[in-house]
């Protein structure tokens, strides 16, 4: 079944009022007729199975059938700040980051990112981005859509470390396990933190440990920059009980 | 460093000869000269630290410094069987896959496959596929290249299941869960066995439980076809020890 994310402003006592965007999408892709059901989330833990009554151009009215937990959602927050990548690559880790529970995407520049990025396209990208999030979250059945923030340099990277109650900061070349560190780690907001095709330096490895972070390592194989926040996103979330994993 | 998989017959007391393209990789690509090192994989647990002495078209010499044993390969066999899927997405399963530990990769064509099938390019692809294991197992330091099987249809692949200790059928509607499951297992050989976009029929799940497998469901989210199969090796594996997975 369809799934769309309202803001709690559209939601009254009985009826839903779909705007924007996903319109369209009922009314012309998926062709809805008063009578068919959908799913709306409002990001902040309740489903509401919706009948739809009416679609004109600008809103879609619905009828509010049932209130459900969105179970979408980890109970830890990990967010992930990778630093972009090359080709399709970073809009991967955007789309099966998604489908894997992140809570949101921090893209950077660091040392060895390859990739050039000039501030012209970069709201075109963002929206971009936030777009295939958005998606993802829909078709993974998130309870809410992942934010997608600006790209930052390393520097404001860095800065974001305090807010976090555990900072991981995966790196090639030594380090804890992963393992270890969930054990001790209380609170549940994390950041993961992955670098580009080329790595970390050891500069930019003291910088991320003295703002905070453990440095980690991913087991005896050495994984590609999109393929380490997928196997981290997976792996954390197995820990905490997804999936049947034992709880920590 | 590079790595390269030989055969034990290349390998001698004191020296290693690498022959095939891999000699036309150290040669033009990576143009390697005498002193130069490379390691040496014998997908039998043993790297060899070895020194390139000479360089033909044909073969390239070199001499053997250090034995280690192989450290990329993890604890437990686990297979991959996959349906066909559209696009790249299967070449990323096959990369991914081997960089996440995949012990071989089963193609198969269910029900609900949306790729096309046919036999004429199938050598070719066989030859392709099996290039892209072989190229990521060693850019991830594998101590083997995952083996990728002929494309097989489902009553093929339901004959492979006793070979297995454990066959956990991933499907969307229900099961047990993963974790469940891998605290029962005894032996050491696993399949995974992932369907097509549009998943798995009802009776394909009858015919898999029949056949030994065992239903599991992947978490609360819905899991792409290509992504389930990276989220299965991931918490597999951290299962079993790796990335400091509290080995059960």
């Amino acid at each position: 079944m369809q799934r769309y994310f309202i803001d709690s402003t559209q939601i009254g006592p009985d009826r839903i009022t779909v705007r924007g965007d996903d319109v369209h999408h009922i009314k012309n892709v998926m062709r809805m007729r008063a009578g068919d059901r959908l799913i709306c989330c409002d990001s902040r833990g309740t489903d509401y199975l919706a009948e739809l009554e009416t679609v004109s151009e600008g809103e879609a009215r619905c009828r509010i059938l049932e209130r459900m937990p969105s179970r979408g959602e980890p109970r830890f927050r990990v967010a992930v700040a990778a630093s972009l990548t090359k080709g399709d690559k970073w809009e991967w880790v955007l789309q099966k980051g998604t489908e894997l529970g992140a809570a949101s995407f921090l893209p950077f520049i660091s040392a060895r990112t390859v990739v050039k990025w000039d501030g012209k396209k970069a709201d075109k990208k963002k929206e971009r981005w936030q777009r295939i999030a958005k998606e993802a979250a829909e078709q993974s059945h998130r309870g809410q859509i992942p934010h997608v923030e600006t790209v930052m340099d390393w520097r404001s990277l860095l800065e974001r470390f305090p807010a976090f109650d555990r900072v991981l900061f995966a790196y090639e070349k030594g380090g804890r396990s992963l393992g270890a560190v969930l054990r001790e780690v209380t609170g549940e907001r994390m950041l993961v933190v992955i670098g580009p095709e080329g790595g970390f330096t050891e500069t930019e490895k003291s910088e991320a440990v003295a703002a905070g972070a453990v440095s980690i390592h991913l087991g005896p194989r050495i994984l590609r920059a999109e393929t380490a926040p997928l196997a981290l996103l997976s792996c954390i979330h197995y820990s905490y009980g997804e999936m049947g994993g034992e709880p920590l």
